[in-house]
């Protein structure tokens, strides 16, 4: 049985489990999560002391005289992300053996930028949890997070006009503009169910690919390398963005509530259309077609509906053929990086795309 | 009669008619708001070839292949808000014989600060009127309006580096972090009748006069001043912002529903504490006191309240002071503008000043 094959098995196994009515939270696989965290661990050991400084940098600017801005912006921002946006600046500085400290502001801005659209969409969602922790919505109110959110996103371009390089704001507020685009495009396909892999996939490309590439390509711009290889680092970002999201949303249908940081089942509950529901329908009976729709356009979820949105998923093959996509994606992240020559850096890099993809497992 | 005593008079025609239950909103006064408008005539003139320029970039910028974008964005734009600070930005260039293009984006970039500021305010506020539409929340929901938010804001920095002036770009982004600030102040401020007068004008500083000082602020920037009179515009649109606030607080006690573009009594049926309230608050008898504590501390506002406020406002001479004091301001903006010699840029920024406090006529 080969490791893709595998690890299916073990997917199954979990959503075998839920079949037979048992609770997905708290369903955690402690050793495999350790193995697949040792697949970043180079990447953040090359890291460390960079990191620290950014560290640094988040806690230096989340500071405001108004008490509840650092409250709010550190309740999530403490809240034990992997801060894999931030990492992938560094390395890519790094990657191209930047020497100034330019790298430091500007992975701190990209986090920021981050730590803004989650609380934005925590709002957008109506979420209750993130991060394993209360949504900050919840403690603190949406205004809170709306202000909170835009006050990062200000200090994230403070931080950016500081480092002073104007291809660098380019990027990353190009970037800005297309999140927000792939936001609201992911409104308005909101519980449709007609809604084509394309369609989700633009969506994707905009929501997350684009600061993925943005905080990869701002790296060898720093270190004034050539076109051809700021290309390579954005590409390599793009496409890590893409496997990364489509793992997350099978994760959704199909991971542990530990490794996830919210609840199983929350895309579900909010009509979220993702890949694995696209291709579900795409391939599903009449009667589950009808399912989809009652369940996710029209809002109509009761008692078992997220057993049979799983069950319904295995039938359709949707969550290999969304792991499968990834590791496409993934495919082409380690092609891009092709264009350096071997070095620790590019091995983590090319290991972390390896976890992006193995945290379905 | 003095004109400060006449507009009193005016204003407080109006409020005796509000104690004898008439309704409030349509109260308007013609005459009188014509020759107010005369009094930014000069500038809107001076700048009239200049702002075609600038509502050419907002419309492109408004442009998305996403559909919900300019429409959400335009209904707010295009529902004829007087644009005063892009046109502050190109008044100061103006002023400064500025003879490059860098202050059309600028001046757009200022106008999608602010309308991305109304669109996260309306969600915060839970307002359901804006310019005298309905708020774009209430058509598009709150999501809508806190991404479509996200999207000017970020078109907003795109303009900026565009134009590629770091110290410009050091104004605008220093500005959005300490507009956020005073959001989130208000915030946390918001149904405390014991906010003093100081923290309150800490509030309009931040959310306001910021805005307002920045978009003066980057003229003589793009024209390469003096740091004297760079100063001097920045202190000038911080003062008018204060000035311009004050009215605005003013203006919802005793204004019309036409010239405001909002509900005459929206500040007081969602609690907001401004500084007629703060004055009428210091200034009124126990049972005053804890009249405003029940509506405004605990919401619980009954028919007759919104009268029973003006009347407290009338008595404590809340709204004349508010007025008087927004005449500080306005004096002080006034002297900021002499390190300039004598032309039509300067008298017509003058008017401009008398323009924002006259409104209160």
């Amino acid at each position: 049985m080969g490791a893709l094959a595998a690890s299916f098995a073990r997917l199954y196994g979990r959503l075998a489990a839920v079949g037979k009515g048992k609770r997905l939270v708290g369903v955690a696989i402690p050793l495999e999560d350790k193995s697949v965290d040792r697949l970043i661990e180079p990447l953040t050991t090359l890291v460390a002391e960079d990191m620290e400084r950014v560290n640094e940098a988040i806690l230096t600017r989340t500071g405001s005289d108004v008490a509840m801005i650092p409250e709010v912006a550190n309740h999530l921002i403490s809240s034990g992300g992997k801060r894999l946006r931030p990492i992938l600046t560094l390395a890519s500085a790094g990657l191209c053996r930047y020497g100034g400290a330019g790298h430091i502001k500007l992975a701190a801005a990209v986090e920021f930028m981050h730590t803004a659209t989650l609380l934005h969409d925590d709002v957008v969602d109506e979420s209750d949890m993130r991060r394993g922790k209360a949504a900050a919505r919840m403690l603190w109110g949406n205004e809170a997070s709306v202000l909170v959110g835009d006050f990062l996103l200000g200090q994230a371009f403070k931080m950016m006009v500081e480092v002073g390089s104007l291809p660098c704001l380019d990027v990353l507020s190009s970037a800005a503009v297309v999140i927000a685009e792939g936001e609201v495009m992911q409104l308005s396909a909101a519980k449709d169910t007609a809604t084509t892999e394309d369609a989700y996939l633009a969506v994707i490309r905009a929501k997350t690919a684009a600061l993925f590439a943005a905080a990869c390509e701002v790296g060898p711009i720093l270190a004034a390398r050539s076109r051809s290889e700021i290309s390579a680092c954005r590409d390599y970002g793009a496409n890590l963005g893409i496997a990364f999201q489509l793992i997350d949303d099978a994760l959704d249908y199909g991971g542990s509530s530990a490794k996830l940081g919210k609840n199983i089942g929350d895309d579900f509950r909010e009509g979220k259309i993702t890949l694995p529901v696209v291709l579900s329908f795409r391939r599903g009976s009449a009667e589950e077609r009808s399912f989809w729709r009652r369940t996710l356009e029209q809002g109509d979820i009761v008692e078992g509906d997220l057993e049979s949105a799983l069950l319904a998923m295995k039938k359709s093959r949707a969550l290999e053929d969304t792991i499968e996509r990834a590791r496409h994606y993934g495919a082409m992240a380690l092609d891009a990086l092709e264009v350096f020559p071997a070095s620790a850096w590019k091995q983590a890099l090319r290991d972390a795309v390896e976890f992006a993809i193995s945290r379905a497992h």
